[in-house]
């Protein structure tokens, strides 16, 4: 079958591999319909994700069951599925108590070693370990393109908002104020969480101003762009002086955590999403003069069904934020596009 | 100055009466700017809530202030004022645990000698006792009409969602489903709160049409005629079987109340806002079965900032429920239009 | 083997029965090494829930596990085990929505067909279908008794506490109040569960003494015979005439529930643990006035490992409403005293 | 009077100086009775926090109300009450939020001019702004040394398990494990505060062995002597290596923090209530692994009647903590013990 394989030193070929088989009982084989290119596999290319060369990437998919294991329940063939990012056993205690990125016996998909080393999802077909808990079935009503997110970005973005401990009931309150650092996928997903929670001022902040623009026309109430004024001066100033009720790091960057220590209200969290690797220096007694709260994490794929029945109910529409739709074999040029951000790019579908 | 006063049998005539002043310290005297006719003064009239003849009634109002007692901080002559539809000292111990309705020292403006005795507001001026606890200024960029609910049945219909506790944090979590009985002026409040806390399927059960329609035109997914379809059948049929995960009795009839038993889900809240005076059998093996919590209450004004974000947000507009604007001099006839529910009447405005 | 068999009339007889065999591939063999007669056992005896002639009955017990079929994967055989009162399947919206008791594949052991049909568990040996969804290793430093509770009258007192759903987080805060009517073993283990929640008065409504004064012992605040003294009035005295944040009903009576909505305090819960089959009138009015929440429910179990560790720590010890230990062969006996509260009964063990 | 009077250049000492009076009507005169010294006021002796010499220092007392200004409600001369460490206006928006500790209108007794530069309470006397939102009149069978704490460590410890926003509902569940690193009056108040949150094990670590014999005293489960091992290593083995649910950071030292972040499990939170006043180096990749929440604050002073009911009920008991009771003369010397960590002193007691 054809995937997406990657070559080392920053290089994915589109290449032939063999096609996936069940190897236990609760595996599934999926073929896949519909994947997308996330931001954390340009982390692979830029080397700070380690990946085996010959390693088909990609965590992001939708499909149709081809094969099921004997111990498997929930799904059949033929059942159009869409799938988390990554897997985990469903009972260990961590699974039990809900922290399923955490299982010991889990992984991600076509993210080397750190995570299980798990063939990825950038392909014709993908191996799905323990299926009842990973998989689950797409309404008919619906599109690929409409639950694609669910497995990933959009519980990533979900998770900005009601917090990275599997029991939070939601950072902010109806009426709140949310500074969110970064519109890209990540940061888009996490407007739509927030318009869920019932915000009332969602603050973007993003330098790419088409970004921004997009981020406007789904619903967010103030636009930044940084390199023109200065986002801290401006959240205070759209919320009374009294800074962000939660901030969310979806951009990656340093000075968007300072800033956004720097613009939360007295009490109010900061949320980061965007995956940081090196130390970051902190000064702790703002932290403390102002009672802030800091969370950080992983996805943490838990909401599914509540994110499937506002999908439904047309509350969250990610649709917008799909610019480019390219076949598979077309992936290196995919890849180039979303690296480089060009062509008002802010997520790529691929069709095997 | 002119006011509605409450003259016994059931009658309510515009009369001439004397304009309060200043009796306390912490008093505030409030020129009228706006007020409403709420279903609960209806109960008045029908004799239900006895109120003495020769009693200003009403309790929906904002206004301009006129004079402050010296020991009032938070506004003063000249601020436009929303109101609490009652008042409360904000000292004691009940008042410190957030259970305002509950002060000892409190009472609802206009309901009689069971509230505290005090005079209403439909009326030139209304004297407020506890005036830093009562009345919030309103935003300059916000008109009466936009904010008068928000001290009355915006926050019954809020409490609804929310939950009748002080810290509860709502009934639903986001994509959850609600069946709201009743589509008059409360129920409306409930489906606009009910959106703020992300419900994904907000069914409405009235048997007046143009309630419905204006509940469908407000943005609810469901409407159901309890005089053409059985309403308990209409709900588990949207709700794939399992019942909704919060019913809200918002029209005051007892089968409502047994058609919310039977239409919620495992585990889900029967929310009783609809004021039912008289006892009623209940089946507790259902209850018990199902693991169903109910709450009852009467509104707790404590989000008034919250809903006030939400309003200047544009997250909340209650507007479209204002069906009739009358002088305040037409009192008679507005409440004889309100009680008959003629002339598509949801909500009426009085202007002193 | 020998097994506990009901005999209708409200007979029950120890009896030589067949022992139970796999017949699925997530079934478990247990053989029982303690087991619990539980007050819902007699609802059977005096043919309130309807069980067949000829059924095993019993649903308390710990065991060591025999066999386990082809699919189970966290208990092996040898495992010392404690089982929860029913079985549930795991995978279900329901199960997957933590609402276990609910699950429409799931049952009660030994509580007939409104239950599943499934044969009890005062016996030799028990089948538990979805054996890993229903058994837990019990850690090796606790005995049979420490634990036996757990998966039954200890989660029903729990649930008394945290509230009747899933995703509760307390009934009480820290500091609060909480009246049990009835100190019986359910009303025992609700004592035990406000400690853990910070509850800093609780107080136990028994006419009988000997519990009381077991109550008394396990660290209860105020004792309260309602024979002697007006309960109601005892309560508002013991709480500054506020009234009990929380009134548990373990009594089964409908008095208590009366008793229960007049001694909360204005925005307090009433929790109904006692089973009521008949219909209650009840004056709603008094809820709305005082904005209470009332809430009953069958035990949902889903917090085994919580109630493990607090019992490992010694933060909860059941052992001593242990009244009675008679071997499985005297079980008519055992009934007997239990049905008539003779000798000084709370809670009797049946050793196989 | 006589007060105890900062010096500059660490220096203290006690002198006469002029006794407050009323100056606005919603002020109180305080005859203080029982004070303490505070881990905060040596801040000020080792030039931490900045205080002008000539400042009476302070903030932890319970006194008598001398004199009240005629806005004064709920407490009159004659009353003995506690007093919060700081003032706070409760009509400001901060305040209405609950976020006391953040008025704009508010400060810190005798902590210098970051807090609104007032006169401190180791003195005769106290002028305390804001009456009736600062002072809380003391049951009468509760001696001060009962709730001396309530007001300031008891509230930074409970605030250690509650979370540091207002709303918090706790940062642990029952049955959770909690690390607290430094077994000082403020790590002995968690531990109290834990107990009441329903923690299974209470893990406290210090290098001071008679402090940690106090904790045991007080029912820590595991005690660790950081000189001795490893603190993370054992914690980690006191928790099926899973780590604990809770670390709070109550020692001052950069160490401990780290060691916080390498001891708390998948989606724990670590709490910082040690004042650390310089940058500190971070690695996020940490913090995002393992989904971890960090907070840290200021004592925030709302849950002042929950504590009193605890301490009333005998479920909290801060009297073993005072191991030195001396003259408020002699707080010179106690100053030195205090600072030296002498005399196996962990709190110290100046009576006026």
């Amino acid at each position: 079958m054809k995937a997406v394989v990657y070559q080392g030193n920053g290089v994915v070929k589109v290449q032939e591999v063999e096609k996936p088989t069940i190897i236990k009982a609760d595996d599934a084989i999926v073929r896949v319909t519909t994947a997308a290119i996330c931001g954390s596999d340009l982390h692979i290319i830029h080397g700070v994700l380690p990946v085996d060369p010959g390693t088909v990437i990609g965590h992001e998919f939708v499909g149709i069951v081809e094969e099921v294991g004997s111990a498997v329940t929930t799904v059949k063939p033929g059942d159009r599925v869409l799938s988390m990012a990554g897997i985990n056993c469903g009972k260990c205690p961590t699974c039990r108590s809900r922290k399923v990125w955490a299982c010991p016996n889990g992984g991600i998909f076509g993210n080397g070693p750190m995570f299980g080393n798990l063939q990825g999802v950038q392909a014709e077909f993908a191996r799905v370990q323990y299926a009842d808990e990973v998989l689950t079935k797409i309404p008919d009503q619906l599109e690929d393109e409409q639950v694609i997110f669910v497995g990933d970005i959009l519980a990533t973005g979900y998770l900005g908002i009601t917090g990275v401990k599997p029991d939070d009931r939601g950072l902010i309150k109806p009426g709140g104020s949310v500074a969110i650092y970064g519109s890209g996928p990540v940061g888009l997903c996490t407007l739509a969480a927030a318009q869920i929670y019932g915000a009332a001022k969602i603050i973007m902040i993003d330098p790419l101003e088409y970004r921004l623009e997009m981020a406007g026309k789904m619903g967010a109430d103030v636009l930044i762009n940084p390199d023109k004024v200065d986002p801290v001066k401006a959240i205070l100033e759209a919320t009374n002086g009294l800074g962000a009720e939660l901030a969310v790091e979806a951009s990656g960057s340093d000075e968007a955590l300072y800033n956004c220590i720097n613009s939360v209200c007295a009490a109010g969290t900061v949320n980061i999403l965007g995956i940081v690797n090196k130390p970051i220096q902190l000064d702790f007694s703002k932290l403390i003069a102002k009672n802030i709260t800091i969370e950080a994490g992983i996805c943490n794929v838990i909401h599914t069904q509540e994110l499937l029945d506002l999908i439904s109910a047309a509350r969250i529409d990610m649709m917008p934020i799909i610019t480019h739709t390219m076949p598979l074999a077309d992936a290196e040029k995919a890849y180039d596009i979303f690296d480089k951000r060009t062509d008002g790019v802010v997520k790529i579908i691929l069709k095997p």
